[in-house]
C-alpha cells in the first residue's frame, strides 16, 4: 500500500522551551522532534513546515539594531529566507540524527521556499503583524517616514512596525517538493509561512515583498498542491478546544467543516493563535481530506485519526 | 544526447558590484547571473554553488554587535544556513524571472546543505580565518577567554575571530541534490560551502561545528559525488594567469593536471584567491573530468572548452 502523504505544521515556538533561545538549546528541542519525525516516515511521506515568529523576529532585531552602511540591514522578506536556512538546518539534521540512531540513512531536505501571495490582497491596506524590535513613538513615526514603514502601538510595550499578513496563493517551489517527496526524501519547506512574493502583470515575474504569511495557511496550501492526504497543525495543546482555559473547556474530537467554521465565527478560537489552525484545518476538510490539530505528544495517534481534533468534510 | 552534469561554484563577492551590499542591489546583481544560468539550463544539468564571504560576514557583524540575552548571537555554523537561505533564495528568484521572461517555467530550487569535514583535519589545530566584525585586542582577548574563540591581529585593521578552514570529505545532502537534479531541477546547493558538520564516532551523529569550507572545495566535492562532467570556478577573470598584473601576465588556456600542480607550488596563484580555485579544478581533473576556471562572462564558452583555463588530467 502507498504510503500516505502529510504535510505537517510546526509552530515557530515549539523550538523554544523554557523561553531558551540560544542555537544550542533550540537545536535540542529539535532533537525531539526529529525523532518523531523519523519515527512516522515508517509509514508516511512527509512534508514538515515550520514557525519562525521568535526566530525571525530575532534576525530582524539584530539586522536593524547593528545595521550601517556597509552592512545594510536585509529586508523582512530576505530575512524569512535567513530563518528557513537557520530552522531548516536545525531540524534536517535533527531527523537525519534520528534515521543515524537507527543505523538508518534515509533522505532529508531542506527546500527554501517562495510563497505568492495576491498584491491586491486587501491585507496590504491594513496591516497588522508586528514584527522586529521596539521603538519609542518618535522613533517609530521617523522610520515610518524614512522608509514608508506602517507602525502601531503595541499592547502598551512601544511602537513597532507592523507588515501586512495575506493569504498564500501558491507555493513557488510546489514541484521541486513533490519531485522530492516521491522520491522518498522528508522535506523541510514553507519555513515561517514562505517568503513572501507577488508576481508583476509583465511576465509574471516572482519578486519579494514585506509581509508575513501564516504558516498554517501556508502549509495547508502546499498540502493541497502535492496532494497530500492529511494535514496537520502541530501545537502546545492535544486538541482544540471549547471555552479553552474555563472550568467547561471541552475538548474537540470530530468536527465537520460546517461545526468547525460555526465554532469560529462564534469566537471560541483565539485569533493568530488557534483560530488559524482551525480555519487552515477547516480549509483542508473542505477539499475532501483531514485537518488535524494536534501537539507533538498525540501526533503519531491523531495521524491514525485516534487522538486530535479531527476535521472532515 | 543526455545534457552534460555541470557544477559551478560562483563567488560571494559576484553580487557585490561597485561595493553595493543593499538586498536591492545584491539582487539586481543576480539577475544577470539568472539570466546565463537559464540560458545554460537548456544544454546542461546545473548545480550551482556560491560563495558567502560578504554576506554572512555582515550577518556575523548583526549578530555579534546586537547579541542580547534575549535575542542571542546565532553560531557561526548557524549563520552560514542563513546565508544560504538569504542568497539561495536572491539566485533562485533570479533563474525563475528569467526563464519567465522566456515563457518557460522550469525548476528551481535551494536546497540548505550541511558539508561533513573530519574533526582531526589539521586546520582545527592552526585557524587562520578571519570571520565577522572588528575588536580591539583587549575585547578580542576578553571575547577569546569567554568564548573560547581563536584571536588574531589583521592586516593592521583591528583584532578579528579566526576560524579554522578544513577540507570537505562528503556532502550530507549529496543524494537529494542528485535526485533533484536527475527530475529535472537546477538546484543551488553547498552555499558558502556548506554548513560545516563532522560526524561524532558514536552512531555517526551530525554536529554543526564552527568553521569555513572553501566554497570551490565543497563545490567540487558534490561535483565528484553527484558524478559531474565538469566543474567549474566563476571569477572575476576570464583565465588564470601566470605573473597576473604584471606587463608579462600570460592567460592559461590548457593544463594537464600536472602543470596546473607545477605552477601552484611555485607559487604563481594567490592563496585565498586563485590558488584554491585552480587547486579545486586540478582536483576534479584528477578524477579524468574537466576542471575550469572563467568568468561570467566566458562561461558558454567555458562550458564548450573555447575559453578559460581548461585543466585536464
Amino acid at each position: 500500500m502507498a504510503k500516505k502523504r502529510v504535510v505537517i505544521a510546526l509552530g515557530g515556538n515549539a523550538l523554544q522551551k523554557n523561553g531558551e533561545v540560544t542555537a544550542e538549546a533550540q537545536k535540542k528541542v529539535a532533537e525531539k522532534v526529529g525523532e518523531i519525525i523519523a519515527k512516522l516516515s515508517n509509514k508516511y511521506e512527509i512534508v514538515l513546515a515550520h514557525g519562525n515568529g521568535p526566530q525571525v523576529g530575532n534576525i530582524l532585531i539584530h539586522e536593524e539594531q547593528a545595521a550601517s552602511e556597509k552592512a545594510p540591514a536585509m529586508p523582512l522578506e530576505t530575512a524569512v529566507a535567513m530563518s528557513q536556512g537557520q530552522i531548516g538546518y536545525w531540524l534536517a539534521q535533527a531527523i537525519q540524527n534520528a534515521f543515524l540512531k537507527e543505523e538508518k540513512n534515509k533522505k532529508v531536505a531542506t527546500v527554501v521556499t517562495q510563497v505568492e501571495v495576491d498584491k491586491n490582497d486587501p491585507a496590504f491596506k491594513n496591516p497588522t503583524k508586528p514584527v522586529g524590535q521596539f521603538y519609542s513613538e518618535k522613533e517609530a513615526k521617523v522610520l515610518s517616514k524614512e522608509k514608508g514603514w506602517a507602525v502601531k502601538e503595541d499592547s502598551g510595550r512601544g511602537w513597532r512596525r507592523v507588515v501586512p499578513s495575506p493569504k498564500p496563493k501558491s507555493i513557488i517551489e510546489k514541484r521541486e517538493i513533490l519531485d522530492l517527496v516521491k522520491s522518498g526524501t522528508i522535506v523541510i519547506a514553507a519555513g515561517g509561512g514562505g517568503v513572501p512574493v507577488y508576481r508583476t502583470k509583465i511576465l509574471r515575474q516572482v519578486k519579494g515583498i514585506d509581509a508575513v504569511i501564516d504558516k498554517d495557511f501556508a502549509a495547508e496550501k502546499l498540502a493541497e498542491l502535492i496532494k497530500a492526504d492529511l494535514f496537520l497543525s502541530v501545537t502546545a495543546v492535544d486538541f482544540a478546544y471549547l471555552n479553552f482555559g474555563k472550568p467547561e473547556q471541552t475538548a474537540l474530537k470530530n468536527l465537520t467543516s460546517k461545526e468547525a467554521e460555526y465554532y469560529s465565527r462564534q469566537g471560541f478560537f483565539k485569533a493568530g493563535s488557534m483560530l488559524p489552525k482551525i480555519q487552515a484545518a477547516t480549509e483542508f476538510a473542505k477539499k475532501g481530506k483531514v485537518g488535524i490539530i494536534c501537539s507533538l505528544d498525540n501526533l503519531e495517534d491523531a495521524l491514525d485519526l485516534k487522538s486530535g481534533t479531527i476535521i472532515t468534510r
